[in-house]
């Protein structure tokens, strides 16, 4: 790739993302440390006459992303489109094989079809960059593409979806429901109308899947995360937890063994003392483990226009070094989905409440049901609370795999004495 | 640069990191992702019949370290000679003029003649690595260099030196002074047995002038750093400053303004719930702060050999890709020392500890005193401690420019009622 004076930008979706890059490359059009240029030579959006905060009128429009992909009239394509497939995939596609660097924050796109777009990128020989995907201004991508490559990573944990962990740390702080803190949320703009992607866990899974790839070398496997969201979440247990020294985080991880990759996100109980357990608000946070660094952490902010932007001008900067690296941890061609680890057979430790109608003999039963099962106690805690239509019971258990765990819920569901069904959140092996 | 399938490494330099980085280089060859293989093709050490850990009779020896930079044998130099002048300065030199991409992990040689040899690496157009010379295994100088180009960085503070963070950390567990830990600390091997470097704040001083460098795109600046170490902490300090809701951490930060920049070194009492406050023993700590970004954190192993080898090979894997960036910020020919602000108007809050006699008047004394000079106070605290020769009088101040405040201490020492001359230390402004 020749070294130029002037990159000329086509940039492809002008939401928050777009509109902070805009900004930026208007305000600072020579960034780059290496000292050339940018200029936007195209935009597209779904709406040209939508009101926007600045004007784009003196910028040269595109109806078809995929036509600004492919125009002639730019080096450099960035799409902040959005969405795993349609036009943001044709736009990526269309940039690579017109032999242009592509840099995106699309998560979903990566998480799904990364090692594919990645295969094409080193084809046609340019480099394909999405550091704004995962963390947003915090370069979690970097650390883990280049950083680390002297070490091998054998597990990342961390706190990787913004809107979940500010819906968790209001909870806690003011007190309030899943539902009530979610619907402010959503009033102020911290979560979507449809906030079934962040809450539900899937933005996360995207995120970690693409860490997992970067970190084991293998190619992005969306389809195999284990992914389970916070709406279950309740202030009982947020309270419960926190007796117990604990704080409720949806936590997004990926380890490598001998028998393959698990990944996975999914509420889970961190000690309170741990830095994954004290990053609060909107906060995204990271743990890398390589086998020879030892524990690395990283915190910053997951989102955010002028963070995600800058994210997205760093992959410019690195576009104009001509660095040639492949996409992922080896060459795409030679990329593989891991293999996952079987959920069943993960050995982890859980939190486990139960509702119980107050009468003599129920943690006899309770505790034997868990011992016939297989699964021994770690702590126990029986505590009055106030309108909570019975007696809450919570223990923790110690290791245990999660099938044995699972029939374990199963049989004390089946008890008598049980008001609802247990609710079993998995301790954070951090 | 070219793309070759094998790079071929000469290493000067065999102490614990240059040993971990023969082992990495043995196990993993092909380690890099983008598919190269390393050979070692030459070493150098001061002694080659010392005993070590590992053969290295088969590997072609050069007493010379300069002679190994300059051989045509190797693609690359590697640098783990450490010192910023002698062979280790002529060796860089040697192996830049020969055209050939150096990696070093020598904090000193950078930190005071980082634009010089930058000057000549971009002019001979290789690039001149150095990830290792910063909190080891922890990638600060990628993410300075690399990952925050899309900001502006404002500020960086952190705990750099991991020995005196470790005596720090020591002293407060295990309540003995600074000269019994420093003592275990140089018998267990954590420290050199001349520890003035590590204790007197140097070797933190010279990675904040690296960073500063990379944070604010100026030339590394040592001279300009205001360096105190953490040979006058006293356990009776640790514990009041606890008392206060502190802990005395060896606080390395760099900050730009309008004026110019501030780079220093000091103990400094920084929050019980702060991050930083947080890393303990041997790790490090960074906080980076971007105009847009906001605060990154980070925090991970800053010694030892394996993550600092793990640094260098990361920073090998970088040379393979091609990447042309400038060793700085912009290119080294514009790079100029900054302008060192004053610190004697630098603004901050102070912990102030007094030893009196116990006597009546005194506490008024004191606060006259801090009123004349023009100084308040913020929170202060009588306690009466055990075997202290006198009644420890403590007290923090709101913020001061620094020449007012060293005139209250001056003022007080002169009171009769004082045992001993007043002990300052900073509170962190992070």
């Amino acid at each position: 790739m020749q070294t130029k004076d002037t990159w000329r930008v086509g940039i492809a979706g002008l939401g928050t993302v777009g509109a902070g890059l805009l900004n930026l490359l208007s305000d600072r059009p020579g960034f780059a440390p290496a000292g050339a240029n940018t200029v936007v030579t195209g935009v597209s959006a779904r709406s040209r006459s939508r009101p926007r905060p600045y004007d784009i009128g003196g910028l040269p429009w595109f109806d078809d992303p995929v036509a600004l992909a492919a125009s002639p009239d730019n080096d450099l394509f960035v799409e902040l489109i959005g969405g795993s497939d349609g036009p943001a995939k044709a736009a990526v596609e269309a940039a690579l094989r017109a032999r242009k660097p592509v840099v995106t924050a699309n998560k979903a796109l990566i998480a799904e079809h990364g090692a594919e777009l990645a295969a094409l990128a080193e084809q046609m020989g340019v480099p394909l960059l999405f550091e704004a995907a995962v963390m947003g201004g915090t370069p979690a991508v970097k650390m883990l593409r280049e950083a680390m490559v002297g070490d091998e990573v054998v597990a990342v944990a961390g706190i990787l979806n913004g809107t979940c962990n500010y819906i968790l740390t209001e909870m806690e702080a003011s007190g309030r429901s899943f539902a009530d803190v979610l619907a402010e949320a959503q009033r102020l703009g911290y979560a979507e109308a449809d906030p079934t992607m962040d809450v539900g866990g899937f933005d996360a899974a995207h995120k970690i899947s693409i860490l997992a790839a970067l970190a084991f070398g293998c190619a992005p496997t969306y389809a195999a995360a284990e992914v389970e969201g916070i709406e279950r979440i309740e202030l009982l247990d947020i309270r419960l937890a926190k007796d117990l020294g604990y704080r409720i985080k949806l936590v997004a991880s990926a380890a490598k063994s001998a028998a393959g990759v698990s990944v996975s996100v999914h509420p889970a109980l961190t000690p309170l003392e741990h830095p994954l357990a004290r990053a609060g608000g909107a906060l995204n946070a990271l743990f890398i483990e390589g086998r020879t660094i030892g524990r690395i952490f990283i915190q910053g902010p997951g989102a955010g226009a002028g963070p995600t932007a800058a994210a997205v001008a760093a992959d410019i900067a690195d576009v104009m070094t001509g660095a040639r690296r492949p996409v992922f941890q080896s060459p795409a061609t030679g990329l593989k989905p891991f293999t996952p680890i079987d959920a069943k057979t993960a050995v982890g430790r859980a939190y486990v409440r139960l509702l119980v109608r107050d009468e003599p003999g129920v943690i006899a039963a309770i505790s034997e049901t868990l011992a016939e099962a297989g699964v021994s106690i770690d702590s126990f805690l029986q505590k009055p609370v106030e309108d909570a239509g019975g007696v809450p019971i919570v223990l923790t258990t110690h290791d245990a795999a999660d099938q044995v765990l699972r029939g374990a819920i199963a049989a004390m569901a089946a008890l008598p004495a049980l008001i609802e069904p247990p609710r079993m959140i998995r301790i954070a092996r951090i």
